[in-house]
C-alpha cells in the first residue's frame, strides 16, 4: 500500500501594496495552503487571488487566522480575553469563506498563525477558543494542529476533525514543541538537511528535537514556509525526496480520507 | 389591506473598548439592523452580540459594509480601485455570516455605510462593485438601496433582490440624493417634525427635498439613526406615528414577501 | 511648611468619531495629564485639543505612550522586541511634541499606558526601552513611574529625572504592584473610601495592599482615572479631602521643583 | 558658475515585517530623502534606520507625510476635514523629529506623499493645511512642492521656505500637473529616456508634458522613485547624466543656500 502525505504552507500574506513570500512557487510544491485572513496579514484581494490559484493547482484551502496585528505580522504574543479571541477567529473563518466563493471552493481546514499557533500549543484556553470558533462557523473543518499540543487536545475535546502536522523546516524542543522563531537557528535553511530529515520523519513516524531526541509522532501533514530566502529550495528538496521515497503528496482532505 | 413598512438602523458600531450609539434602544424600534462589519466600525465581539440580540428581538440582520477606515468611521470618501472595493465588501459579507452563525440567523440584506453609501449612490462603478460582491457571496441578499440611485440600477442590472429605502431623519436634495452629513442642518433632530414627515412619506409615497420639492418614490424600508443624541427620540416618534396611522412595522424579508 | 502633591490622569483617549472619558471634568481635578499618543488611543486632533485645554487650565502635559493596538486600547499585553518598543515610544514622544506646539507647551513627563505600564513595572527590558527613548528624544522628561518597580530602577540607571506615582483608585498587591485591572474588584469606586485612603497615603507616606499590608513609599504624584463611571466622583472626593487636609495640589514640574 | 541640483526620493516605506523599495541603493543616488512617517507606510524602527543611514551618506532628511491609510499605502484619495488633515501632518512631523533624534539630524523639508501630494497640488484647502502644520511645528522647514501648484501658492501665502521640485520618472499633463499613477504609462521606465529628458529639464529649465508641450519651470530638486523594478536604473542614469553635464548634486539645504 502506497504511503501518502500532505504538505501545507502559509500563503497570501501580502497586504495592500506590500508583498511577501513567493506564492506561485509554493503552490507548485504543496497540496494545501493556509490563507492569511486579513487581520495579521492578507487582505480581501489577496485572499481571493490565493483561493483561485489554489483551485487551479488542485490545492486545498485552509484558514490561517492570527491576532489582529498587521504591524507585528501576527508574530507578537498577545494576551487577550479568550472569548474575544474566539470571535476574532470566527470572523476570519467567515471572511475567508466569503472570498473562497470567488473560486467556488470550500475551506477545509484551520491552522492558527505565528504567535497564536505558538500560544495555542501550550495554552488550553486559546486552543479551545479556536476550536469553539470552528465548531460554530463550520464543524466540518479540520483543526490542523501540532501533535502533542493543547490544540490536539482541544480538537478531541470538541469532537472536531483533527489533522496533525509536523514541520519540515523548523526545529523542535525536547517536549515536541516548536522552538521559538526569534532564534534564527531553529529554522532549517539547508535543503539537503531538510530533505533527509523529512524522509526519516515520514518513514519512521518520528520527529527529532534540537538535541537529537527522537519522539514517535503521528502526523498527517508537513508544514513548509515561504517567507525565508531559503524556504522554496528547502520545500522543493523535501517534496522531491519524499516522492523519490515513494510517498504520494495529496491534499489534506484526501489524506484524511485515508 | 393593511399597510406595512420596514424600519432599519445601523448598529454594532463600537470597536474594542469604544462604544457608540444606543443599540439596545434602537433594537426596540426597528425590525432590521445594518451591522457594521469590522472595517470602518464594529468588531467580531460586537457583531456576534448584535446578531444574538437581533434574533431575540425578532429583528432581521443585514450587513453594513464600509471602507476600511476605523479612524474615519467610514465617513471619509475614499477613491479606490472598484475591484479591490468589491473584494473588500465580499470580505465583510463573509465575516458577518461567520458571526451570525453564533445566533443561528441568516444575513438577509446589504446596505453600504456612510461615505460608501453616498459614493455608490452616484458612482456606477462603486454601486456595481457592491452588487458583484453580493452576487458572489450570496445572491439571495437584498440590496438595500436608496431609490433613484446607481445602487438601484446596479441591483436591477445584476438581477439582485432589491429593497428601496428612504430616510426618516435626513434631508434630500432636489435630485433625491441625501444631502451631505457634513452639513449638520441636513439631520432632522425634532421628533415631531420627523414623525409628521415620515407618515406623509409612507402614506403619500413621496420624499420631500430640502427645498420642499415632492418626489414620488417607492420604498420598502425607512432608515433611522442611533448615533445622534436626538436619534432615539426621533426614531421612536416616527415609529409610533406610523403605527398610529395603521402601518404595521415588519422585518425586511417580511416586507419584501408582500 | 506646606504639604504639596501632584495629581495626574490619563486623557485624550478618543479616536476619530469615538470618544471615551470625560476630559473636561478631569481637567478641573488634576494638575498633570498623560496624553495618549495615537497608537493605542488618541489621535492628532484629540492630542492638540488636550494640549490646548491643559494649558488653559494650568495643567502640565505628559506623554502616555502605549502599544500600537487601537482595538485593544493598549490593555493587551504584547511581547515584542525591546528595541522596536523603544522606537515605538520615541515615535509617540515626538508626535506629542509636535501637537504640543499648537499650545506652545513643553511635554514634561512620560507615563506608560495600560498593559505597557504593567509589563514595564516588572520587566527590566521594557522599562529600560522606555527610558532610552526618553533619553534620546528629550532627556529632561520626568519618568513618571510606579514606586518599587523596574521603571523606577530604569530611570535611576539612565540618570533620567524620576517622579514616583501612587494610585488613588486602584488596589496594590503585597509586593506594591498594581493588581490587574481584569479583576474589577481592584478598582476603587467609592468616593469616600478613596478619599480617606488617599489622605492617609499622603500624610503617612504609605500605600496599602489589597490584604491590608502597609508599605512605606515615596511618591510625587497621585493617579486618578477618568474612564470608569465612578471615576470623576472618586477623583473629586480625593482632591477635596487632600485640600481639606492642607495639601496643595500642584503641577508635576512644580512638585519636583520642591 | 557651476550648476547645482538636488535629487530627492521617498524612503523608509517598509512596515513591520513588510519591506518595499531598495533604500540602500537609493541612498547612493539622492542627496535628500523623504521619510514616510508611519501612517501610510514606515514605522518607528524604519524611520530611525533611514535617518541614521541618511546621515552616514551625507543626505538631508525630509518628512513624507501621507494619509492615515496603511492598506492603501497613501495612494487612495481621501476626502477629509482640512483641520484634521493639518493635525495629522503635524503629528507626522513631530514623530519624525523624534526618530531623527537617534541620528542627531534635523528634519529640513516636507514633501506630501502619494494621493495627498496629488490632491494638495490642486486643492488649496489641503495645500494650506499642510503648510499650517509646518508653520506650527517648525517654520524653518522647506515646503518641497511641485511647481505651479496650490502647494507652491500655500508656501508663499504662509511665508514658508519653498523648494520646487520636478520629476525625473513621471510624465506631466499639459497643465504641468503629474499625470495619475494609476496609468502605468505615465511612469518612465527607460533609463536612457529619463537621463536625456532630465538633462534637458535642468539645462533648459523646462518640463515637458505627455503631449510634448514645453513649460518653463523653476525647480530646485528632482524627484526619483525607488519602488518600481526599473526605478534604480532610471535614477542612476539620470544622476550620472547630470554629473556628466557638469551639474553638482547637493542636499536640499545646500541647494537652497545658493
Amino acid at each position: 500500500m502506497a504511503l501518502r502525505m500532505n504538505i501545507n504552507a502559509d500563503m497570501g500574506e501580502g497586504y495592500g501594496k506590500y508583498d511577501i513570500g513567493d506564492d506561485d512557487a509554493i503552490l507548485k510544491i504543496v497540496k494545501s495552503v493556509n490563507v492569511a485572513c486579513g487581520l495579521h496579514a492578507g487582505d480581501a484581494t489577496v485572499m481571493r487571488d490565493v483561493c483561485i490559484k489554489a483551485k487551479e493547482n488542485g490545492v486545498s484551502v485552509g484558514a490561517h487566522p492570527g491576532f489582529n496585528d498587521i504591524w507585528g505580522f501576527g508574530r507578537r504574543q498577545i494576551r487577550m480575553n479568550a472569548n474575544d479571541l474566539e470571535y476574532l477567529i470566527a470572523y476570519q473563518l467567515g471572511a475567508l469563506a466569503g472570498m473562497a466563493a470567488y473560486a467556488g471552493v470550500k475551506v477545509t481546514h484551520v491552522k492558527p498563525h505565528g504567535a497564536l499557533n505558538n500560544m495555542a500549543a501550550v495554552d488550553a484556553d486559546y486552543a479551545m477558543a479556536i476550536g469553539r470558533a470552528m465548531k460554530t462557523v463550520d464543524p466540518s473543518l479540520y483543526y490542523l494542529a501540532l501533535s502533542n499540543t493543547e490544540m490536539e487536545k482541544a480538537a478531541l475535546a470538541l469532537d472536531l476533525p483533527l489533522a496533525r502536522e509536523a514541520f519540515i523546516d523548523r526545529l523542535y524542543d525536547d517536549n515536541g514543541n516548536l522552538a521559538t522563531r526569534t532564534n534564527p537557528a531553529t529554522v532549517i535553511k539547508d535543503p539537503k538537511v531538510a530533505a533527509e530529515r523529512t524522509v526519516r520523519m515520514v518513514l519512521d513516524g518520528e520527529i527529532i528535537s534540537i538535541n537529537g531526541k527522537k519522539m514517535p509522532t503521528k502526523f498527517d501533514s508537513l508544514c513548509v514556509h515561504g517567507d525565508e530566502p531559503t524556504a522554496i529550495a528547502v520545500a522543493q528538496a523535501a517534496r522531491k525526496a519524499l516522492e523519490d521515497a515513494g510517498v504520494e503528496i495529496v491534499t489534506l482532505p484526501e489524506m484524511m480520507a485515508g
